[in-house]
């Protein structure tokens, strides 16, 4: 860590459904030595997660912090979907001295950071056509849930709109699908995009398709997607179906939200899918609207290939709203 | 009509999927005697059916003129999606002499009307839990075809967010509704939303429940609803399907543009059906989402029971902005 390069820094975090990243931030850009990395499950709450961070970094001073939520936030207080934490304004403000606290939705922070990705950062899974500076953009994030959010950009400033996506009916295109989608409801009653698109959904498709019944031990979402990568045919029919699913919601997202300024897959799982993407049809699937499917084509896709994407857009944030 | 009225009026126009009309304005108040519908079949374009419309209203001078069209809009050009017109402004000054033209997708219309709609003419379906006058809307139309738009209200002024929604995958839940898509698939190639939740929709799940191999004769989708008033069994039957895929389909909208000042269902399907979505069952069909059931109330839903609600947007939209 680098405390000597800010005089008054900012703290910007990013309470994951699984992991928390923190770090220090000067204007929008985030000290890449300051990073670090927790484990939910190895903390009571954020607080006493920043603390641990503010101690190790040695008791720095921030004049402000911002800390995206992968949950809805109200009024100053965010509470988690997939762990069972509650963040509000007042704690993070106290726990760090800060005297201007932002709290955003996890895809809001990642909408806010777009415009300073590095290319390098960017694998561009379908071209993108000309669109104009003023055109929507769309962020999917698909890890430990699924969600997206879309960032229209006008005249004042980015305008991020929430959302909940990933819990809109799965899409259903074949008798296959119907049987999956069957599979969930008799464990969960309702068959949501999350279910099946996000790290446990891959490990959902693995045992509906019956992988994990033959004499090999269960695999988690992590390893699925590594056997895929020396070639294993059961890892390659379960991501196969995870593709096809993803490329079919990522879709009828964007033509919901017409994001004619791109459309970004961010979250572990997009991360670690990113390679197979095309290989796996998500192309094909995505352009699968009938007679729209030449239209789809006006729509580019990449994934963010940065796992701190959220950390920039919490700097970029508070460097433009205060 | 009155153009004693108005020294200056504005002219206002919705070109619908199978109708438009056209109707005079002064501010954002659409002068009620001045409204006329005209069947887009007796005219070869919309230029021909304004100056029509100018001629019977005793060649109104026109300072600004605003066309809402049921299709995209781009770059001062729309093309509409279900009737083979092409407008543009130029066009649209030409005939009107209005130095000021605008052109809006009907949808983006309606949204700036919804501040503007009388409460007499509002249906409720599901009440609407109290939210700040910042929160997002939505705009369903559900006509000729399908559609969404988002209204968010930001500190500038209104912002409505174009869609192609009705072009999202038909929503499947069991095995009659895949029955339902296999049986578009196998005319169209593909089944979206806009094949099931349109007037011809109406028409398409009636002929797959089979309800037109029976002696009687074929009915169209207006003959359907009628029928219903009459509590016909096989039209209580269609439209109960054509009900809860409504609500599903709404219902997915809802959680992908968490719009908590209201959901406001528009065009004439939606008029016709209105009285009886409740009987059907639209409330169950739209708060069938698992673990997000209880959440699904956060959103009101309401029929706007008025055919002109997008020529007083176009009205608000001039008003506003020039």
């Amino acid at each position: 860590m680098s405390p000597r390069h800010c005089d008054v820094p900012s703290l910007v975090a990013d309470v994951g459904g699984t992991n928390t990243r923190v770090a220090l931030a000067e204007g929008s850009t985030v000290l890449p030595d300051s990073v670090r990395k927790y484990r939910n499950a190895d903390h009571p709450g954020v607080v006493s997660l920043l603390e641990h961070y503010l101690a190790t970094a040695g008791r720095v001073a921030c004049s402000m912090a911002c800390v995206a939520v992968a949950g809805p936030v109200r009024d100053g207080v965010a509470e988690l979907t997939n762990v069972d934490w509650r963040i509000d304004s007042e704690g993070i403000s106290q726990v760090t001295g800060a005297r201007t606290v932002a709290l955003l939705n996890d895809l809001q922070a990642e909408g806010h950071a777009l415009d300073h990705v590095a290319p390098s950062y960017l694998r561009e899974i379908m071209p993108r056509s000309g669109a104009g500076s003023s055109a929507a953009q769309l962020v999917i994030v698909v890890g430990t849930g699924f969600n997206a959010a879309v960032i229209h950009r006008l005249a004042p400033g980015r305008y991020v709109a929430e959302a909940e996506a990933g819990h809109v009916n799965m899409p259903v295109g074949n008798d296959a699908d119907l049987r999956l989608a069957q599979f969930i409801e008799a464990r969960n009653g309702f068959a949501d995009v999350e279910d099946v698109l996000s790290g446990r959904g891959i490990e959902t498709i693995d045992a509906w398709l019956g992988h994990r019944e033959d004499a090999r031990s269960r695999m988690c979402a992590t390893e699925i997607v590594q056997a895929l990568g020396s070639c294993d045919p059961r890892a390659e029919a379960t991501l196969r179906v995870f593709v096809r699913l993803l490329g079919v919601a990522a879709g009828n997202l964007a033509l919901t939200t017409l994001p004619f300024g791109g459309i970004y897959l961010v979250g572990g799982v997009s991360r670690a899918i990113a390679p197979y993407l095309t290989d796996l049809g998500f192309a094909g699937a995505f352009r699968d609207k009938g007679r729209f499917s030449g239209f789809m084509g006006s729509f580019g896709v990449s994934v963010i290939e940065d796992d701190c994407t959220a950390l920039t857009g919490c700097a970029s944030y508070l460097e433009s709203s205060f």
